[in-house]
């Protein structure tokens, strides 16, 4: 059996991992040279456990303090570590901000980024007189109210395959503006706003620009119609500020 | 008007605040020699606004790492700062784990600790394979599913006034280990246990006691009788170990 080692390179393996974390105390998910991100963790986590050198691809690139409930990734390795045990082992490695829930060997074609058919995000906020602490790393507070159905007539204006280049940071880097927003509900549950997106993907920034134009909507600054507009202009300076961080969350990639 | 210094002081008001923290990074609430509580921190915030050295009264004093949504303090003050405007006041000189959500002017005879009477608290279980990152600091996760008929059962002889030195820490300080343990009931909500207990006043580690006492049962180490056996003992030994506190929250404090 002296072509172990080659036919154990050649059975390399790629692992799809789903993993949910608190992005509190993270730089985003994408590697950087302070290493202080939720890539770079798990990255030392997978190479204590495999003695490998991990490359990851990853589902959707989250920013600083931006959380998820549902983030895929996937890499390539020769480790043979049984794929059931995989989840506990790299917990075991890993912070407890960070937590993988399920690892599967999938087909080599996989592509955590590439195959992904859409990105389902969640932006949570919470209007109250004071703050709550329990959800203060989890929802953006507002201590004024919204007008909710300008916000919902808005939204409307922004659903479709739209040109969102008002909506996004760093357009220069962009070579397609151009995305489907399949869906953007606003729900209310008790003193929380949560605003629910769907699309094939999001331009950086995209969801928390439109957040930050739809809450000046809800407090009266702009009109419902004054988005649909925004949106045309394909003028960032026209849409709002962008919203915190903490009120974001990364709740589903569909296949 | 000499007599000013005088009247201000025969005026001195007795002030209820009403707050909530996240205790995860308190030494508890009790004032303590290291300072990082919550009573330290409040009383911090209180010196600043008043200039005067605040002597708080608290209705219950968590430990450390255990929560509050509805904590209840009273102090005295000569401080003239209008009743409706001091929540805003205190919070905008407290760290953001701390939030005072209420603020009203009580009789002089009114005592956050002496006129309660009772305390709500709620202790909180997830039962599931992986953490969750977004509750590990407010829920005690447990790998293994607990068997709640069997707890129910047992937590039905710790009902009512009994004495609950099984159950406490430090009993020899306790000059009367009787409570009233009015109610300790167990929700299940999705992956989540919750237990509920109210009574009178709880002894020192009363209630992670019997958490970690009903965890034992729940997982088949005891039988619910066990429990009765344990309360009748009157000794520690016989009881279960203490729950961890991040699953422990102070939910209601009744006058």
């Amino acid at each position: 059996m002296g072509s172990a080692i080659y036919t154990r390179s050649n059975q390399m393996q790629n692992i799809k991992l789903t993993l949910a974390y608190d992005g509190t105390n993270y730089h985003g998910f994408a590697t950087q040279p302070g290493g202080n991100t939720i890539s770079d963790t798990l990255k030392k986590a997978l190479a204590q456990l495999t003695s490998e050198e991990i490359k990851l691809i990853t589902a959707s690139r989250t920013d600083a303090g931006v959380h998820a409930k549902c983030q895929v990734v996937n890499f390539l390795t020769n480790s043979t570590i049984p794929i059931e045990v995989l989840p506990k082992a790299i917990n075991s490695r890993l912070p407890e901000d960070i937590v993988v829930y399920d690892a599967c060997q999938v087909d080599a074609s996989f592509h955590a980024r590439f195959s992904a058919k859409f990105r389902r995000y969640r932006y949570s906020i919470l209007t109250a007189k004071y703050p709550d602490v329990f959800s203060r790393r989890y929802a953006y507070w507002l201590s004024y109210s919204l007008h909710l159905e300008n916000m919902v007539e808005a939204a409307g204006f922004l659903v479709g395959v739209r040109d969102f280049t008002a909506f996004a940071s760093e357009i220069k880097r962009i070579k397609n503006p151009v995305r489907n927003l399949e869906e953007l509900s606003i729900d209310k549950k008790g003193a929380f706003i949560h605003f629910n997106f769907k699309a094939n993907a999001f331009l950086h920034g995209m969801i928390r620009t439109i957040v930050g134009t739809l809450l000046d909507v809800g407090r009266g600054k702009l009109t419902p119609e004054a988005v649909k507009d925004i949106l045309e202009s394909k003028d960032r300076a026209e849409a709002g500020t962008l919203a915190p961080p903490q009120g974001l969350c990364l709740m589903e990639v569909g296949y």
